[in-house]
């Protein structure tokens, strides 16, 4: 991820999404959400539908982060504007022993489905990058049963159950890491690990309850399939004070959101890893030339040289205009080259 | 505040609140939520609540974060459940220049008679610590008409009208810097600016969108009042990262939240700033020996020496059990007089 290249590579996270009116043609008369995850057509054709708008560098997949929580048996389903929720949560020691451990090409084998038909799909067009969720993440929605602003009963867990929490973490990062070989045999030619709640853990536990898991994902995944390497990316939202420590993971690339200086960013780790971000998604709700002097600011702002794959800092939101998630793409691949000369 | 003391001080943030069951109490009889902040005596009552209960160092005016934009004309409104809301937003220059430019001591007089109350009441058994929201941070409410997720109006305003948010956070500056001197001269001995929302910006547009604003009411604030210092507590909630351009501010206090290490802020600026912070408030979930043990953590990391003042990194959870701030208080009490001898 770090060799030369000749302009700055781009693709944005959640680049197949509800922005997109294909997207939303192709929902309607597609079923429920999950449904619609557990088909590998479907999430072939809504993966493709980005690349054929835009020159983008990269294809991820779509699928849900809670793809592992579901087939440990916690019921997952979706009620309309109320985000995802579970029919059974986690709250004790009995609860974590009851999870079943999946076994990724079976049990979640309509993900790896999903991954071999989009990556014949593409045949060589773009790279296909695989992802999943962190320990903590997951652990986040489980022990909540669903989306949460305080996050009270995993804390509550973490400080006063520390050892259940630990239990479940170890058999989340056992699972995330069988999930993302089983992606990366089943052709996914990189993969991001989503931390999107690391950011609410306190500067004292966030290594222990979620950086040190990751760690341990990192270090269980092929990083080379067929002769090629598999780069690995790790993004921990409002993780900017960490970067440090999520380097010395061993990670290839680390995910940055727009809090972070991408220059300071550069600085401090940035002779280990590449560095993948950081524009605001809300940028795309300016006018394309509000979007081209940003992203001006952010290639200024990383500098000469390789390492910087540009991204947004969090998934496209759902009401940005198609046109002007066109003029993001555009701008990279059009003011990038000065920086590679 | 950053005096020599034999233990570290202590005070909550919203220390007078619904975990307490005196609290509960008194809100039923007295009708809605903006009714009670609106009424001096019921202010000043559950302002010392919690002083009976636990050896607080400080109070803190009950009152709410948006007594500003109701005074401005946007018709402040609570539904049950669901947080504050108004009934009219600020979406462009039209909507700005229709703004109120409240009088402190008359549109706002009601905050001032419970400043003066809670202060008669207190008769100098500890401060009486004033507040208000930031620019940014009110702003915010007031563009999107109530608590936000993703700050989808106001950032698009931000990027494609920057002029016109530009012209609310002056007037927001303007309103807040006569609101705090008010607070000032009717009894409040300190003085908080809540930036709650500064840590959703990007680090490019926090200082021109939040912290310049905050720099400017800093400035014009009273310093010293009746021969007494009035320290000024600035706290961006997620600001962590921007600690150096907060203490350049010229404030005398930094608050933290729980994601910045305090030993790696007092590197940082506690040359400049006290520092007030920084336990997770979910901390408060765990039994009363982890509660100390965390105390404890956080006072080692401080290390010996005065300039800190202990707090939570936010305001204080509803369903805390009130035995446990009474833990926290005690620890506080109890094991930082060794880091001042």
């Amino acid at each position: 991820m770090r060799q030369p290249v000749d302009r700055t590579p781009v693709w944005m996270m959640r680049q197949a999404g509800r922005y997109l009116p294909e997207y939303r043609a192709s929902r309607e008369h597609a079923g429920d959400f999950l449904s619609l995850c557990k088909n590998a057509d479907f999430a072939c054709e809504v993966t493709l539908q980005p690349l054929e708008r835009y020159p983008l560098d990269a294809a991820i997949l779509f699928s849900d982060i809670l793809t592992i929580p579901d087939a440990m048996g916690l019921g997952l389903y979706f009620e309309t504007g109320e985000g995802p929720k579970f029919e059974r949560t986690v709250r004790n020691q009995a609860d974590v022993d009851a999870l079943h451990q999946p076994n990724a090409n079976t049990d979640l084998g309509y993900v790896m489905k999903a991954v071999s038909t989009i990556r014949s799909a593409l045949d060589g067009r773009v790279p296909l990058i695989g992802f999943s969720g962190s320990p903590w993440t997951l652990a986040t929605y489980m022990v909540e049963g669903g989306s949460s602003k305080d996050f009270r009963h995993i804390k509550a867990m973490l400080y006063s159950q520390p050892e259940v929490l630990h239990a479940l973490l170890g058999k989340l990062a056992d699972s995330v890491t069988d999930y993302l070989n089983a992606q990366i045999e089943a052709g996914a030619q990189a993969v991001q690990i989503f931390d999107t709640w690391g950011g609410v853990l306190g500067h004292s536990v966030y290594a222990p309850f979620s950086l040190d898991y990751m760690h341990r994902i990192v270090k269980g995944l092929k990083r080379s399939h067929q002769g090629q390497p598999v780069p690995v990316i790790l993004f921990t939202k409002g993780g900017g004070q960490w970067l440090e420590a999520m380097a010395a993971t061993g990670a290839d690339a680390l995910g940055l959101d727009w809090t972070t200086s991408l220059g300071d960013a550069r600085q401090r780790v940035g002779g280990q890893v590449a560095l993948q971000g950081n524009m605001d998604p809300s940028v795309l709700y300016a006018a394309p030339d509000r979007i081209r002097e940003e992203v001006e600011r952010i290639l200024a702002e990383y500098g000469k040289g390789s390492g910087h794959v540009f991204n947004l800092g969090h998934g496209i939101h759902q009401f940005v205009d198609p046109e002007h998630a066109g003029a993001f793409v555009e701008a990279v691949t059009e003011l990038s080259p000065k920086y590679h000369r």
